[in-house]
């Protein structure tokens, strides 16, 4: 029995019967959830114990979703989600990390009790927490089931978001701002990498004095110097310089819902080849933030950044920005949306996305992001924090 | 090119001719490498892009791995790996988290240019990092060819560690001394769990005088109260209180290579019936670390510590240990030997294993661990800290 829910019971509720009407359109009879994320979004499951195999069976004829886990972990589902004992189930220690047996043989054996073992099975295909071994597993031990594609399904219901959760993502906000005030302040000549992620974690996790943080689903990324040139090293152990670029990736987290950040700092006085870069970013990311508003979509989002880019010394290959909410790790990305050619989602009051147009070129890189919901009439910047290459 | 590499490159040419011995035991023509702490441990590849699709193929015929990723992250693979330049292959980002293409199809595609889309292939069949969709697109666009199960080949060769391994292991143990002091120290009643992780973290990043901090594989382990019934919950918005318990599980990372250890602190007069599983399970513990020698088996380790409990108040039905060392989120355990029941793995020296004997009772747990590294005649204690459930 949880005795803090992070979401009434009816927002759960809710986003199950949407869940269901995606299961019937895709003629999904069970639908099996293996990411942390999704399991989080229908009953609020939270845990470190993604390393193990585990899942929720999503069933039609069945109110609520069954947990799987590790048996260790079956008391941190009853005491984080809103389900009742009877729907957690514990697995055997002896189907972890097993050369012998595979949790989804234990998946199956449910399958059996609940009547479901010869319905229609979805699964999230390319998901970090479904493998090819238990696609392999489910496949050799439900002979005749057809196994569908469920890919996603659980992530596009995510993309708009609550009012609840929408509160959660400014706190976050709040927390990110001090995370990067704290860099900024922190990181010098003669400072350890080390010592400015260690103050870039306290900041995040102690939070406000309203509310604590929690873990983002990325490390910081904060590379210097030449390491600024590609978009996901963190700090190593050597002493800023004068000359230094650093780029600052963090998000503030609150019950796992993140607001994400990028920022650039420069240590000294910055060469005027990263400031033509930093101005196009930043005029850039301007103009894309005046254009969001409903009913545009991620490529005319994309094109706009392009247009703004034409003439400067940006180069952009990749996409400029991706939906963004709830999550844990490796990814606060929800996989989704993504500001790119090709993109005909349409955005929509309570789409958050994280516009991202990082730029990382052969010598150095430079970044500078906003998170944003999208509003009846443009969009909203969940954080207040300048906008500009930092110098020091 | 790597300016600072984390080991000789004669250490990681060692390591790739293991792995092909090991290929060709199985008859396996090219390894597709997905997890990232075996293409760490392989190549040198560091960075947090872990969340898209990336690896190395091992060819029997090409000395160097090809290292793929996404393009954005290929100068972070020039910039961390002893590989040159002509072995990194990015890919573009319309590959990314896309729904008409999949970074499986780009593999493919270096597959037939390196003339190898005709041989056996390896893959990691249960890592994180290889999904359903993974194996699906590899046999779709393979026809004819075999593709053998891989998992874990390259996890067992990590077992044994090099006295260059144990030596940032011995740095990871100096840091998690640290961070275990802090939180002991910071923990009181009236602190929000927040700040207490936040020091944690500071500590875990910071590092000592000589040497930075690495984050570790898995956020700290910090439930509180009636939390502590179960094994892997983090902090929450709350401040300790007088009468809570509080289970500690933290890691140092140094380079990537961990030192975890598990301690529990009570605020108050600790009931007796915390007392006594205390007792029972240090007790124990004592007992498998006098025991752990080379040539005993990871079941007879465990058969020790179940004849050390009998008759106590412990119970405990997973398993007490397992190896650990170069790892990336979700787990810094390496999924290869487990101090369990018909676990036949002989202990040799420089097996390292976190001998970690937890107990999640109905109401509370307690944990007191040991990260451990097998010597010549019995094992050394990683970590020097009190091995005692410590009051407050």
């Amino acid at each position: 029995m949880n005795d803090n829910p992070v979401f009434s019971l009816e927002e759960y509720l809710g986003r199950l019967a949407k869940t269901r009407e995606s299961m019937y359109r895709r003629g999904i009879e069970v639908l099996l959830v293996t990411d942390p994320s999704n399991m989080n979004y229908l009953t609020g499951y939270d845990g470190w114990s993604f390393y193990v195999h585990q899942g929720l069976l999503v069933l039609m004829d069945r109110e609520e979703p069954v947990w799987f886990g590790r048996m260790q972990d079956s008391n941190g589902a009853k005491l984080t989600t809103w389900l009742s004992d009877e729907s957690v189930r514990g697995y055997e220690d002896h189907y972890v990390q097993s050369n012998l047996r595979h949790p989804m043989e234990f998946v199956v054996k449910l399958l059996k009790e609940y009547g479901a073992d010869k319905r229609r099975l979805g699964v999230e295909s390319d998901n970090y927490y479904f493998t090819g071994k238990c696609l392999q597993t489910l496949t050799a031990n439900l002979p005749g089931v057809e196994i569908l594609d469920a890919n996603l399904v659980v992530n596009w219901e995510r993309l708009i978001k609550s009012p609840a959760e929408i509160a959660y993502m400014r706190q976050a906000a709040r927390i990110v701002e001090k995370a990067m005030a704290t860099a900024m302040e922190t990181i010098d000549v003669g400072v350890r990498e080390g010592v400015a992620a260690g103050e870039v974690l306290k900041t995040q996790l102690s939070g406000t004095d309203e509310f604590t943080g929690d873990y983002a689903a990325i490390m910081p990324i904060m590379p210097s110097g030449r390491r600024t040139s590609t978009a996901h090293l963190s700090w190593v152990d050597r002493r800023y310089e004068k000359g230094d670029l650093v780029l600052l990736e963090l998000a503030g987290n609150v019950r796992r819902y993140h607001a994400p950040l990028s920022r650039t700092l420069f240590i000294g006085t910055p060469p005027s080849e990263l400031l033509d870069v930093a101005k196009g970013v930043i005029d850039g990311l301007n103009r894309v933030l005046d254009f969001i508003k409903p009913g545009v979509t991620g490529e005319e989002v994309e094109a706009q950044w392009r247009r703004s880019i034409a003439g400067t010394k940006v180069v952009k290959e990749s996409r400029i920005g991706y939906a963004f909410g709830l999550s844990y790790p490796p990814d606060w990305g929800e996989r989704t949306l993504s500001l790119r050619p090709g993109d005909k989602n349409v955005l929509v009051p309570g789409v958050s996305v994280h516009v991202m147009p990082g730029v990382w070129l052969d010598e150095f890189g430079f970044e500078c992001s906003e998170p944003i919901v999208v509003t009846e009439r443009g969009c909203e910047c969940l954080v207040n924090y300048p906008r500009k290459l930092a110098i020091k």
